[in-house]
Parts: C-alpha cells; structure tokens; sequence
C-alpha cells in the first residue's frame, strides 16, 4: 500500500473553477482531506460562498470520521483559471449551465493544465459528448456531477461517455475515493445521468400536485420523509421492493405492480407550464413551511441530520456507512505511512 | 387529558381483513400498541405470514421507544368477516387489489360492525369515491394507505375523498396517532394518492434505464442511496431545493431548474413494455446485486437500518423523530392514567 499512498500524498493539489455552492463543497472536500485547492472564480463574492459553504463542512464532515481527518490543505484564490490549474491532479468546472462558458472555460484549462490531468465537469445537464467535442485530450475529460452538500453526500456520478480510456477511470475513482466519495461509473451517455432522471420525475409530478391543488409543499415533503425516503437512505429502490416480492422473489413484484404503470395517469406524462402563479404558489408554499429557518438554519440542521443518519448506517457497516467505515481505514493508512516517511526523512 | 385516554383505552380492539404483509404490518401495529386484534383471512398460510411479521416487529418497534411499550394485546383468529369485526373500533382492510373483492369484503363489513366503527383501506390503486359507492354510512370509509414495514415506517395517507366528516376524520388521526403512525390528511382524490405518484415515476425512469442498458438495479440503487435518498429520509424535496436556491429563495431555485422540465426527455414520458425479458433481466440483476441474503435477513437489515435512522432523527427532535419523541410522551400519559385508574378500583 504505501508506494501509490506517498506517491498520491505527493502531490494533492487541486483546481476548482467556479466557486458557487457546488464548487464550494468541492473546495471542502479537497481541503479538509489536506489538499492544496487553487479556485478560481471570475465573481468577487465567490470568496465568502466558499467561506460559509466551509464553515459548515467543517463543522460537519470531521464528525463523519472515526479519526481526527488530516491537516487542512492549503487554500488559494487564483486570479486566473491558468494559474488555478497549474501543477493540479485534479481540476473540477463548477461554472453556470451554459455549454459556451463551459467550452471556453475548457478551453483555458486545456493552456494550462498538466496533460496527467483529470477535468471533471459537475454538470447536471450536459453529457460527456458534449464535454469533450473539440479537445485536444479528450480522455481525461468526465462528467463528474455530486450532489448538494458536496461535502457530505457520497456520490458522485462519474461518466467518461462513450470512448473509455481505462486508467484514466481508475486514476479519476482513486481520487474521488481519497476524498471520501462514492465514484458511481455511469456506462451509458445519457441526458440527466442517473439520479437526475428520478429528480426530475419526481419534481415534474409534484409540480401538477400544487398546480392543482392537490398537496402543498410540506404535505409532498411530508409523504416522502415519513416513508418511503426512509427506506432510500439505505438501500434504494429495487432492494426495497425485492423485500416487498417476498420469497417469490422480484418478478412476482413486477407482476404484482407493473400493470399499474399502464393506467391512464396522463398527469405523470405532461410537464406543466411553469407560469408566474405557478411559481409564486411555490414559493408561498415553502414559505409556510420552512420560512420560520433561516437558510443557514436549514443547512446547519440538514448537515447535523445527514451526519446522524450517516453515522447510523456507519455502525451497521452498511450502505454509505460502510463507504466510510473503508475510508476511515484508507485515512488511518495514510496516516500510517506518513507518520513511516516523516521518520525516514 | 384524561378523559379521551381512558376511554381510547376501553375499547381497544381492531379487526384485520386480509392478512399478508401490509396486514400483517397492521396487526403488529395494534397489538404491540396494546389492542385486542381480531384477524380474518380466508387463506389459511395467513397465520404463518402473520407471525413472520410479528417477529420482526418484536425485534424493531420497541426500539423506536423511550420506555417499555404496553403490554401486548390479544390476537385472535377469527372464521369470518362478522367475527372479526364485533366490537372493533378501527377495521383495516388489506385485501388483494380488485374493487370486486374489496367490495365484497365491504359488504359483510357492513352488515356487522358497530355503525361507530372506521373502516379503513389500504388500497395504493383505488380512491375513496369508488370504495365508497355504494356504502350506507360512506362517512366512515377512508382510504388508510400505509408503507412497507408498516410497523415502522410511520405514513399513512389518510384519504376521505370529496365529502369529509370532520369528526369522523379527527377520530381516524387520533386512532392512527395512537399507534404511532403520521396520519397525512390527503385532501385530494387522485389515482395513487401522493407518495405513489413518485414512486410510479421513478419505477418507470429505473424500467427504461434496465431496458436500455443505461443502469442495472444495483447502479440504480446506489445513485439514490449514496445521493438524494440521504437527504429525502429528513427533509423530502422542497425543503431541500429551498436550501439549494439559497437566501435568493425557491422562486430563484424554480428559474435556474424548471426549464430542464422542458428539454426533450421523451424517454420520461413512455412507460417501457414489461416483456418477459425485460422481467427476467430485473430479477436477474437484482438476484446478483442481493442474492447472497435471504428475504428474511434483507427485512431484518432493513428494519434494523430504519431504527438507526429514525433514532438519530429523534436525537435531533426533526421529522419523523419528531414524531416518535411526541409518541414517546402519548405512551407515558397513557401508562399514568392506567396507573391511576387501577390505584382507584
């Protein structure tokens, strides 16, 4: 073990172009696993998005680890995307969902960047084609799409598209892996990856259910965080419903309730226009329901709820908890072979 | 508060119709609540099923509580719908999915219960206007829709459909609070109610991802267990999406989201054809991602994960912690009036 570690420890050095909210929790993750992280951020107020995104990682993500995590990398603001880039392992484009920013933000880090670079994109709604077209090296480029709070939340989609180059895989989940997450390799080329699919569904149906009337926010948040998301948390979807096909197993469960899928429900087929009403009834909505929290309330009680619900499923060894019983391991081994070198120098 | 609770406590009996899982769920929910249950199935694995049940929610549901849970009520077994019925304050029907059946069941329910009685139904498919067509005393008919473990998961989506009787509904929550459930007033008719609604959405997402090669049952999975599974199990999705929108608000999340709606996902909108293939290939995927436990043990992991994680939301008072440290109280005034009532006899 301890030749890739030291050889990994060397040189942990990442870039983080776009520091909202989602480039924010990747500035954490790299940081507090003892990262040098250069970010670059065209907006001024970038700096004080990270700063917060920071303070509450850091009041969260250590209480994850079984250990005390390693010293805190160091953290620089770059004032140009070539300067954030250089001497990076890892260079992460968290820019706005547009594909000509993210072209010529590509196309700067290509300038720059080392070619042993890895270039993950975290975007939600292009696919790696459309990443890659035109570049110069195309293999090192991957969607790489986390979740909000990036410095909590395990997985990250990782979809190298179509064309597969194997190590640069391998070296692209080893990293993500050094950090705690949860590489998900995506096979298929596809629009929204995989998780976003099902927010979408999801969000689509809700949407027809205020529109008419039908539930409020709270009551669909309700309907979800008092059942079935309980069940999500540890073991999805299909886990679930094999559970529920009893001894007769999965097919005897589709049998049982895949002809419902064929009723008229129209509803679930259409998208509703999302009309100012619509929005204001939204947002009134949320309004009655969380508005009494300040959205930093709100992150602080989401963080200190995922890190409870993480921390149970770490005692169980089981789903994301078992994710980070084998990292507390992988830390305790980096440790180990850093306390072995500080020795030997 | 007493008076109601020496009352509820005279005359807790309920009658179970249909006894498979959800039954089964039903039964457990009662009995170790304290209430005489009196159960009817014409099939007479029933028992066997029951019992199953029984035991895992033995080993789970007096986990969720602070003190010693009442003493268990009576199971009694009985010959036929009028039997099981005498004397039940709350009647639970889980019978197999088609209206003629639950029709007839309704009938003999009529023709034998107290005309105090609520009868509740734990249809996912039907509405409360096509149970209660028909009925003498429509009012006392609801839709009761629970979820898998119902001994633990606390949801239930209580639907009266479009003619409401406030008391008869207050009744129902009260009872349904007694044995520790969520009662969510649905107060919509709509086919699946609402959390079904989702769960159809993202079944037939996770049917064209299988088709299509694009994912297996075990990738699915984990995009939602390592993902927004984490974070549904406490806030559900529009409190989440408030905190991403930030101090800007949901109408700002909707603006940057909503219009994704819009892009050509015809996928979303088809439901894939369930061929015999596409069912073999699911039930072989889900073999190899889950094969290794039985059924059995996949029950214990997950009810044993479900207490975990409701326990740490109970740390933290929060959604369904909420719920069960309020329980917790419930169960303590209810043993102090016992106590009282049998110091003064």
């Amino acid at each position: 073990m301890s030749t890739p570690v030291a050889a990994d420890a060397q040189n942990k050095v990442a870039a983080i172009i776009g520091g909202g909210v989602i480039g924010g929790g990747w500035v954490a993750r790299f940081l507090l696993h003892g990262w040098r992280v250069q970010v670059y951020d065209q907006d001024l107020s970038a700096k004080n998005k990270i700063k917060a995104v920071l303070e509450n990682a850091r009041a969260s993500l250590p209480k994850l680890c079984a250990d005390a995590m390693p010293a805190e990398g160091e953290l620089i603001f770059c004032d140009s995307i070539a300067l954030a880039v250089t001497g990076a392992i890892w260079i992460q484009e968290s820019v706005p969902e547009r594909l000509d920013i993210k072209q010529t933000v590509f196309d700067e880090i290509e300038t720059s960047a080392s070619t042993d670079a890895i270039i993950g994109s975290s975007t939600s709604g292009f696919m790696p084609s459309e990443l890659k077209s035109g570049r110069k090296h195309p293999d090192r480029f991957f969607v790489a799409h986390p979740f909000n709070p990036v410095y909590l939340l395990p997985l990250v989609e990782l979809v190298p598209g179509e064309q597969v180059n194997a190590d640069k895989l391998n070296h692209a989940q080893n990293i993500l892996e050094a950090i705690g997450m949860k590489p998900l390799h995506v096979r298929a080329e596809m629009p929204a990856h995989i998780a976003d699919r099902f927010l979408e569904a999801v969000w689509r149906e809700a949407l027809w259910m205020i529109k008419e009337d039908q539930a409020t926010t709270q009551e669909i948040d309700d309907a979800i965080r008092y059942g079935f998301g309980l069940r999500w948390a540890q073991m999805g979807l299909f886990e679930t419903y094999r559970i529920a096909g009893g001894e007769a197993g999965m097919a005897h469960f589709i049998a049982q309730f895949g002809p419902c899928l064929e009723w008229p429900w129209t509803k679930l087929m259409d998208v509703p226009e999302l009309t100012d009403e619509l929005v204001e009834k939204i947002a009134s909505q949320s309004d009655a329901q969380s508005g009494q929290h300040s959205i930093r309330e709100l992150e602080r009680i989401r963080d200190n709820n995922l890190v409870d619900i993480l921390c149970a499923q770490k005692n169980r060894n089981w789903g994301a908890g078992e994710l980070l019983n084998k990292h507390d391991k992988r830390l305790a081994e980096l440790k180990a072979a850093g306390n072995q070198q500080s020795a030997a120098e």
